[in-house]
């Protein structure tokens, strides 16, 4: 099966990495919007030798001739922004696997445009999906899986906390380690330190679960240092941020049905992803060590490539996918 | 939705009071061969008042001029044996949810029947599936998510260990616990000792993995007592039963690939299900306390009721089936 690579940014470029490490799926082409990379060998840009697949800056270039079946998309994690690169693979006749954080979940959030990426799917009769660790995974499918054994769900709570003294600097950065908190205020402002998708993921499992919140909460505090942490790309003092939180509340008639926390800090305890539902049977499910996101993401969206051709046509989410297992051959 | 119920024994029952506890979902028809229950109510003989839905002998008759769209069946272990019943219903044009064990997952290993059946639910334009809570969630379907998130898998082991304590007497008796050599050997060849599903779990995550074993082990032993232990419905004296392990492995070129561990027994110190995935990334996945098997497969089967009326036609299973997750309405 061949596809077209959309974005050649880190994800991308992981994704290329893992694509190629397969049976079964084989890159035909690689579109990125970046002068610097146009041209370029998309094995040379991804660091694993020549692969004869040039970059090139649009879609009809890349797969001209080609016999593409699936277009992965890692470029933007705004739906609207992503829309139209969906819509040129939609009308190309290519499903579609993108690691847009508010794909995973956008019926409700993005109406419009949800329906019209799933008016321009069903057109070409071509299924398109969002997908990731999460969102797409830990804290919305997997959850709306587990409840699959309950006679009655009265509560989910969903846990992902991470130490991230052992993650790339990027990633302390990333989650305002060390910063102030004037400084990480301003970072909040920005928009730059907001994991992306938490509303996206307690939408889906209320939609599974047929759930509709009177009323929600959605915070996002610093993690502070209550003593200096040296774990970290660099020594944090007392008072200082050593990550961030991030909680999203669902509530029914003032009683709180769901709640998803993301935590990611330096010099955290202990890393974990944790599902616990209050119902019949109540139960717990637990990751203990965590998931690496970057190695999951990357996987999830190759092994999605699978599910999404065996999709029907439009705009799905992981709800409705076959289970997009990973798997030794297509 | 209405449905209608075939087979009223023990599960039947349990998902006829699930089933009228939720919303969206109505029973319109029951059936069962047992000359006993033949016109009585329904709801009588599932102990919660009178439903006015008398139980048939035949399919026809119970869901006679009604509107009903999926049958759940839960008379049978065995596919050969369910396979009339399916065929019947598929003919009235009903979708169907199926608790029988082999149907899980039963294209490879009973292919005939499997076609047979694939085929009838196409020519009516219904979907059927097996489920419950194991096989077809924990020891199969939820592996194959987990793999969702995986670049690459060397090795899947699962492992669903009980405690049979503060189980009812008729499990501690059906696991064997109590039992002397003589006696464990004698039931293991009536072969009502076997947990029935297995290698359909198995061979569900082979499948999904797109991995073919050149060689399995299929085992079945007495899980001895080693003291005296008084947990029980009895107590059980040092050298006798006091459960049963049993354990399916699944080789590729010498190399064991897949591991599924399935122990009940009176007096084990803990319950818990756990998943453990080699391969990248590796991680486990653990239910501390397991998941008590009877509310477990009366709620999946319901709602699987909602899924299997989304899935496409034909013979399906879990793998295909968009998420059977929990729903406070249809």
């Amino acid at each position: 099966m061949n596809i077209v690579q959309i974005g050649i940014g880190p994800l991308g470029r992981r994704v290329v990495q893992y694509i190629t490490k397969r049976e079964g799926v084989t890159i035909a082409g690689a579109v990125d919007v970046d002068p610097e990379l146009i041209g370029k060998d998309l094995g040379d840009v991804c660091e694993i030798g020549p692969l004869g697949v040039p970059i090139s800056d649009n879609l009809a270039t890349a797969i001209e001739g080609q016999d593409v079946s699936v277009a992965v998309i890692t470029s933007l994690s705004s739906v609207v922004a992503v829309e139209n690169q969906i819509a040129a693979a939609a009308e190309a006749g290519l499903n579609i696997v993108s690691t847009c954080e508010e794909l995973s979940f956008s019926l409700n959030i993005n109406p419009d445009v949800s329906q019209r990426i799933d008016e321009v799917c069903k057109a070409n009769k071509v299924a398109c999906v969002g997908t990731g660790v999460n969102p797409g995974f830990l804290m919305d499918y997997l959850p709306s899986v587990l409840t699959s054994i309950c006679q009655q769900v009265e509560k989910v709570e969903i846990y992902r906390v991470q130490d991230a003294s052992p993650r790339r600097i990027p990633f302390q950065q990333k989650i305002g380690a060390g910063l102030n908190d004037e400084q990480f205020q301003a970072k909040v402002k920005t928009g730059t330190l907001r994991h992306v998708g938490l509303p996206e993921s307690a939408d889906m499992i209320a939609t599974s679960l047929g759930w509709k919140f009177d009323k929600i909460e959605d915070t996002l505090e610093p993690v502070i240092a209550e003593e200096r942490i040296t774990t970290g790309y660099i020594p944090i003092e007392p008072g200082i941020a050593r990550g961030v939180k991030q909680v999203f509340t669902g509530f029914i008639n003032g009683v709180e049905k769901m709640s998803l926390h993301f935590l990611a800090a330096v010099g955290e305890p202990e890393s974990y992803d944790k599902i616990i539902i209050s119902g019949n049977p109540s139960f717990e499910s637990v990751i203990p060590g965590g998931i690496n996101g970057d190695v999951a993401t990357s996987a999830i969206t190759v092994n999605a490539i699978r599910a999404i051709t065996r999709a029907q046509p439009g705009l799905r989410t992981m709800l409705d996918l076959p289970v997009p297992g990973w798997f030794a051959d297509i």
